[in-house]
């Protein structure tokens, strides 16, 4: 008999990917996902597809009682960091209390591994390389709700003996990636721009750095990890080990998108300058260093960017506190009440 | 014109000995209580009572907007450290999701300082003296849940100048405790036990310590915290400095009530063996220390249960996970069903 896989999130980027490695080794897939962030495109036919939120108690409790999952992959999150100071709420419901349901179905149906996608936001400022045995300082909304369920993980474990998985993935991008949100993943942000010949928006001076991170480096590795006997229980530090300014990405997408490039700086928002993250563990553990360069992943990226087209950058609607928001977004909010 | 106060939690145990102080201090305050552990004659008649759930959005912003408090003391949680591993989803939305309903509206309406009872809890194992300095690892949803509370305020303080308090308190006793809540606050459950010719129950051998508090040496400085300069924006350890056992405690119970102590050992639970906490930052900013001692705390205590009587206690009806729960709770849950 096939084993059953749950994979939250499974419509969006990083999910529809580690859907593909699950079905690749084998396994039968249901895929739960509200298509708030991704789209139904992204699942492969062979999976089955549940059109519900993990926020929904009772949906996820039946889920579980009708496949019996051996292992859940939760990757269903709200993830836009910068926006998260002005949803608290609603960034705690879905990425707290819609994980919580998970788990609390995990422990009571002994499912084998739980393999949950943190966040490097939970390691807060001023902390580059971040490391593993770094103790984590949230310093926003969101990296707050994600250090959370990785307690929460660790406590279940400890009280139940639910294993788990928890990689803290950096900036990744790639193919699929929602290029109409308008809050987060900058590299999607400016091939949306580009392809509708606006200029490129850059917060501050662009001079703060991430190390980008293709796809491909981190959803077969994610799909595989519970697998791993050294991964059980562990925190991972993934993706890739340069970091490059948002200026010199913003050279590099456009020149894969063959566009001139030209930018429009907006006032910096409260965020952390630079970031990049040690991947030691994760070499050791998996015996895997990251391959793909920024070039040729920014140029796999453009390539189905040009055959997707332009997407319309949705504004998030319910904001629950206006104050202090970035201009740039709460002019685009105002000008949508329209 | 008077400067209003909200307390949360205002009919409960340390909320209603905390509305006390900001009368005294000549506040008009507004206690919001669901009474779901408080009791409605708790409250001074001085005060306004609203009967509600910080977790109800709606009902927290319409009374923010009614009243324009100056002074936020979120005393409100339900606070069964160890249920909380069987109650994962609703602690988090009470004690999480109900923090931050208050902390939104007190960005939007600009309260001049927000104060927040946490827990020792967020420290985790092995770690006495506890002291703030320490990098808090919670191993319980409950703390987790305080901890999550506490860096959401420092983020709403550096993103939107929202100032605040939070104090740690370490196992606080006394006069309007809830001695019919079986799950929480030992030397009230052993007062309930002795007043209806019960053994006290213990978890494990007895020999687990904490240093057991006294509401008067609580209260009164949660009441002038957000007064003090020096207090603003920090974290205090709050509570006594003798940790005692539980057996010594149970002795120095009986004693207080008249009663020959009876002991019924009870499985050992998953808790921390030993915690006490430093309150040298208490002492500093505060210049103050604890005064009360448990014997003579305990004796007053006692001499107010020995006016109100024993309460039936109630067995927590929502169990999310029955799996690994302690044997007595389990048993009693079974009964409840009959």
């Amino acid at each position: 008999m096939q084993q059953k896989a749950l994979v939250t999130g499974g419509a969006g980027f990083i999910g529809s990917h580690v859907v593909d490695g699950l079905l690749e080794r084998g396994f039968e897939v249901v895929v739960l996902d509200d298509l708030s962030g991704g789209f139904r495109e992204n699942i492969p036919e062979a999976a089955t597809f549940v059109e519900g939120s993990i926020v929904d108690t009772e949906l996820v409790h039946a889920l579980f009682a009708e496949h019996q999952f051996a292992y859940v992959y939760h990757l269903a999150a709200y993830a836009a960091e910068g926006l998260s100071h002005f949803i608290r709420k609603f960034n705690y419901q879905n990425n707290l209390i819609g994980s919580i349901n998970l788990i609390n179905a995990s422990i009571i149906h002994e499912v084998k591994c739980f393999v949950f996608t943190s966040s490097i936001a939970v390691y807060g400022k001023n902390q580059s390389p971040m490391t593993e045995e770094m103790v984590p300082v949230p310093e926003d909304p969101y990296g707050i709700a994600k250090l959370a369920v990785e307690q929460d993980l660790r406590a279940s474990h400890e009280m139940f003996g639910l294993n788990f998985v928890v990689f803290r993935p950096h900036n990744v991008y790639g193919e699929r990636q929602n290029i109409g949100d308008r809050y987060r993943n900058v590299v999607g942000i400016f091939m949306n721009q580009l392809m509708q010949d606006q200029p490129m928006s850059i917060f501050g001076d662009g001079e703060q750095s991430r190390a980008f991170t293709h796809i491909d480096d981190v959803a077969p590795l994610i799909a595989d990890s519970p697998f791993n006997e050294r991964a059980l229980n562990t925190v991972f530090n993934i993706g890739a080990d340069t970091p490059y300014t948002v200026n010199d990405l913003a050279n590099i997408v456009a020149k894969a998108m063959h566009k001139t490039p030209n930018i429009t700086y907006l006032d910096a928002r409260n965020e952390v300058v630079h970031a990049f993250s040690s991947h030691k563990r994760l070499e050791d553990v998996f015996n895997f260093t990251s391959q793909i360069s920024l070039q040729e992943g920014v140029e796999r990226m453009a390539q189905w960017a040009a055959v997707v087209g332009a997407k319309k950058s949705h504004v998030f609607e319910n904001i629950e506190v206006m104050k202090n928001m970035p201009n740039s977004w709460r002019q685009e909010l105002l000008k949508s009440d329209k």
